[in-house]
């Protein structure tokens, strides 16, 4: 089959690779009807040197199933599913905890001999534990909004779960990518009064208005500091949605944060160490979030998409034939695309 | 009047200073009959470059109202007073919300021209936010754990409170100092059910078995890291009392602590930045805790010493005159003492 690979710096090539077969007795084979260019797939676009043998790619995606290990249960050959970005079992203590980032028998996609989402097809482990059977054909004009839901929205939604967002809350979110967008909607979504998005491409910003926030501050680190704690009567606000895992954007967090607030951070982080000083333990700051329990969120998220109450699909501004994936990843990386489709 | 300065690295002085006088009404002096040598008063003591002028050095202290400013309503002259180690108006939005190191009208002693503790008098401004009325005498038996309330107790209790410590909980408490030995106290005291202690000093750790814990962990480092796995099943322990603030503690921290579980910081961190990378990320952890809100909790907490059910004095175990406060500091300095009582 043909698949996306990696072979350092802004290099993407699609490629021959072994077609996946059913190893363990909870696999499923699924075709790849939909997948995804993640924001963090672009960390490993920008900052990898060079390899001599490319590394499979894509945790974003959904299909068709074409077989099952004897073992599988939830679905079978024909179910349209979507898949999470992480495999699981579902059902361990972590799991039930929503730890799915820690699941006793997952992972992630692409490693250790797994197939990654941008490609025809991939084995699917756990896929009891892992797989949504979707109500809808692979061509509904919902599956935008669907394939919205194998990532992006539940991190933005776990960053206003985790961070506690409720009925009339004070959010700030920082960054205007998909996930920062994803996560206006999601505090909307829990009720929000007040969401002041950090963002300076317009018409990324007007999408987030659409989302549901209420103020957008285009500046840049310290001044947008200042924005947002004018915009808050002088304390900044209690809920900090962090949806870029860059230094300058935890310290931007660090700053618009009340006192006594909570900054939880969902973009994957660029960094190893995070300013945690004198400043940050007098004013009694709380930094959580991670990696997002998606298979937990997915269901009820799904719910809303079935029936139009959300449009997190608006996101997504450009499609690609597998073959041209090179180009949705230049485009996203040059900030010409917000978040693109790949149609194997 | 005489109090205690410090001018350096290791050197610790007691000189006259001007007699404290009434400057606000708000204010009340307190002549001060007991005061503590803080951890945190070494990291002055250990780091500090040698100064030309001492500064004022102290922050728990209890005494007797000497006389009130016109506002004053709710102690007067003749008044046996606990005073917290911040002093806050406790009724602002922050104080409400139990963030009293943001108090929008409080401050740190020892600073800005007010009184350190360990002095024999000081002006306490927002005497009514600030001042807790004991109903004990000044040399009461009880008055050692009474002592413990204006910082010590208060701040293990926070860090219990913030890491969300319940009935069956199971807690690690990283530290034998007389933070880690009040947090252990403090989980004990909120229903935990297994306390993991982590500390080599064995007398300290015998008092904290009394405190309530059911474990002591005298190994440091990547082999403390496996020997609280082990005691927890492998997984690590979902609440860290993290009762350092060196950036070891908080690695060890890093590595006892449960998957989606929260560390709370409460040793001043003596350090700017942590680590907070992608394995913080993926395993869902919460770092939170900050200064305490002593004021907050000092009532609660008093009725349990006053009733005897707790006994936090029995940390103390050297007390000095205030002419000997500085062989106090050496023999914390040198871990011969775990707290020191200063009698002015």
């Amino acid at each position: 089959m043909r698949a996306t690979l990696i072979y350092g710096r802004g290099d993407v090539r699609v490629e021959d690779v072994p077609d996946p077969v059913l190893v363990e007795p909870g696999d499923a084979l699924v075709r790849v009807t939909r997948a995804c260019i993640c924001g963090s797939d672009l960390h490993r676009y920008r900052g990898m040197e060079p390899v001599a043998e490319g590394l499979r790619i894509g945790h974003e995606f959904m299909g068709v199933v074409e077989d099952t290990g004897a073992d599988v249960r939830s679905v079978r050959r024909g179910d349209v599913v979507l898949v999470p970005f992480l495999w699981t079992d579902n059902t361990c203590d972590f799991c039930r905890d929503g730890l799915h980032g820690s699941c006793r028998n997952g992972g992630r996609w692409a490693v250790n001999g797994l197939d990654g989402g941008q490609g025809e097809a991939a084995r699917v482990p756990q896929a009891d534990g892992t797989l949504v059977k979707l109500p809808v054909g692979v061509d509904d004009p919902l599956i935008p909004s669907v394939m919205a839901l194998s990532d992006v929205l539940p991190t933005g939604h776990h960053a206003a779960v985790t961070a506690a967002v409720a009925k009339g809350s004070t959010v700030a979110v920082i960054g205007d990518g998909a996930v920062g967008l994803s996560a206006v909607l999601s505090a909307a979504r829990l009720g929000a009064e007040r969401i002041v998005l950090l963002g300076r491409h317009r018409d990324r910003t007007d999408l987030g208005r659409r989302f549901g926030a209420t103020d957008v501050v285009p500046e840049r680190g310290e001044e947008a500091v200042a924005v947002v704690r004018e915009l808050t009567g002088g304390d900044g606000a209690p809920h900090v949605l962090e949806c870029v895992g860059t230094t300058a954007a935890f310290e931007t967090a660090l700053g618009v944060v009340r006192d006594g607030g909570t900054i939880s951070r969902v973009g994957v982080p660029q960094y190893t160490e995070a300013r945690l000083d004198f400043d940050v333990f007098m004013r009694n700051l709380t930094v959580t979030g991670g990696v997002a329990p998606a298979r937990r969120y997915i269901p009820e998220l799904l719910g809303e998409v079935l029936d139009g109450t959300i449009t997190p699909g608006e996101m997504f501004d450009l499609s690609v034939d597998l073959d041209d994936v090179a180009a949705g990843f230049r485009a996203m990386n040059d900030r010409e695309a917000l978040k693109v489709l790949v149609r194997p």
